[in-house]
């Protein structure tokens, strides 16, 4: 991987902030580990130079590590010099190479996901054609495809969330909300989940100021979702992530938007450790909370939150400043408990703000997410 | 002020943790900016090094700092070699000493409260003998009753604190309780509040284990709590702020037992930023929820929590890393909210312990705090 920095050489970002940049036959990809920073752009040549920068957390959130993989192994096919061989050599050159993409983050489920779909694709041009050329092209267009899914999903999750939420607030003119980790330009494809709702109600003219958590231990909030907030000249102040209750009481806050990592059939949500603790001084204070996430991530399989294990992540994070990659601050010898994520209950949520519209309780004050998906199924993106 | 690390030079402590080491004539200050990592006490000579102790962070904690401000001037004054002069001259050298000492931290309502108190000590012994030796040992023993009784004071809140939270909880022969911020030897004289209680627990035998926050942004639960918890021998735990409600849902706690900064003389609590969210996670999940705090903390000239000033605390502390003290991790430009204390209202609180029992809700549902302090008025520390 080559780096370049954004000031020096003239890469140029429009003023959304992407962590990806693809143009066909070119991906960079901006470098997570140096923001707030430094502002630096890795180039990714082939699927090796991917594989690199998703296990060394160039790029991180689920929906930009698969787009960012499938785009490292477009770049290297589009770039291919003298490749010779039939479109069956062709489709298992690729599938290859999409399983050592998937091995840079096992447990991802979305990169699995994307690498089972691409794969299929190249299958299928591998039997209607014989020219490799032709499984190539139908891979190149299949990995962009994702790109550009992924931002149009956003930004349909955006409008539809900023318009449901005015209509609720309707009393206030201009108001302000609070969110939690980074669900952003920086986690997607572009736009964001639900920084894409807080970028859209920002685009509205209705946002007075949004309000971002720390997101210990790993300090999302503060390294990426304020980044972005002040890259966007959104108006916002970050807090503590023990400070939320005390800022609803100060009546400063709206509403709460967070993302998911994935949402069980009845609507329980599993998200960043402290969403569950945000839901719940929510609801003391009567102030709506909202998930906002693309359809991919509701589990139709999961009855209820509580089939979803809920991984543990290093000691470390707490032990050490920077969430674990500083020098130590806490006692030598003490237990850490550090899980990654938490389960809230669908009770708690007042709706779940997708690409396709806002899912809401129904006359039994539950949300039916599979009768959402199966009404949807038709309606096509804006 | 001379320092000396304790592994060096053979400073005798005790296995209870100690911020403060007195002898008469002699004072160490454990360097409370060097834990958890280092173990080093300050010696302190004169009232100089101690206002130079207080205001550059070595000690820390309301009570422990208006005790180390009259140590501090103790040993300067049993260790006057020449002093000529009267007793109001006496009672005068001392006023003035104590008036610089409250002007190393002119907020700290507890330290000037301690020095009007040891004002009026001296005062009352320049009026009964012509002896400045006379006003020097009223002072010294004044002194000397202060770090006493804030130790017999921590102790009996520890005891029944244990007590009635062993008996509230009659069905659990051992149970785990969550901590918040630093309450412990190292705030106070010695033995500590709410870590007075989790000792006593502990002592018992029924505690299973101590759960610390990290209390962000200054980390006193991951630096300082989670020292003295490893120290006692405690088993203890840390996990970040926001993971508090999903270790409730998880029912690994049976009781949150905090400290208080202020108490209204309704039972509203000032304290630690941070304290109102785990309030509210406790009120959802139906556990109890206990302040620890000496009656010198309520402040029955303020009839609600609406009455208390919230003070706001530096934006560095989450901009940078260790609390304000490391490099940047937080984007330039973001505004920051960094309110040091929240307020939890009376009604999400199950008891208030104190040195002269536990303050409970009466028929009415409140507490009647005036009651308590005129009925146990009479009752000395066990």
């Amino acid at each position: 991987m080559a780096s370049e920095s954004n000031s020096r050489n003239g890469v140029q970002v429009d003023n959304t902030l992407q962590s990806i940049c693809y143009n066909r036959g070119s991906l960079k990809l901006l470098d997570q580990r140096k923001l707030p920073l430094e502002t630096i752009y890795l180039v990714i040549q082939d699927a090796t130079d991917g594989w690199n920068a998703i296990r060394d957390m160039v790029v991180r959130g689920a929906p930009a590590i698969a787009i960012a993989a499938a785009l490292s192994l477009a770049v290297e096919v589009s770039n291919l010099k003298d490749f010779s061989g039939t479109s069956d050599y062709a489709a298992s050159f690729i599938s290859i190479k999409l399983e050592y993409l998937v091995s840079s983050r096992p447990t991802a489920v979305n990169l699995a996901d994307a690498a089972t779909k691409l794969r299929e694709v190249v299958l299928k041009a591998a039997a209607a054609s014989t020219e490799s050329e032709a499984v190539f092209q139908a891979y190149i267009e299949a990995a962009e495809l994702m790109l550009k899914d992924d931002v149009a999903s956003n930004k349909a999750i955006g409008s539809y969330g900023a318009s449901f939420i005015q209509q609720h607030l309707e009393n206030s003119k201009r108001f302000s909300v609070l969110t939690h980790c980074n669900t952003g330009s920086l986690a997607t494809a572009g736009y964001g989940t639900a920084l894409g709702v807080i970028r859209a109600l920002h685009a509205k003219g209705v946002l007075e100021r949004a309000y971002c958590t720390e997101t210990r231990p790993f300090n999302q909030g503060s390294r990426l979702t304020a980044f972005e907030l002040v890259h966007e000249n959104i108006p916002a102040t970050l807090i503590a992530d023990s400070a939320a209750a005390a800022l609803m009481k100060d009546g400063r806050v709206s509403a709460v938007i967070v993302g998911a990592d994935r949402v069980a059939s009845n609507g329980d949500t599993a998200n960043k450790i402290g969403t569950y603790s945000l839901a719940l001084c929510a609801n003391y204070h009567k102030i709506p909370f909202y998930v906002a996430a693309p359809l991919t991530s509701i589990d139709l399989s999961l009855s209820s939150g509580e089939e979803i294990i809920i991984e543990e992540r290093s000691p470390k994070e707490l032990l050490n400043s920077r969430g674990g990659l500083g020098e130590q601050i806490a006692a030598s010898g003490i237990c850490v408990w550090n899980p990654a994520f938490d389960v809230t209950p669908a009770n708690l949520i007042a709706g779940i703000i997708t690409e396709k519209g806002v899912i809401t309780r129904t006359a039994a004050d539950a949300f039916d997410i599979q009768d959402f998906i199966e009404k949807t199924a038709t309606l096509s993106l804006a």
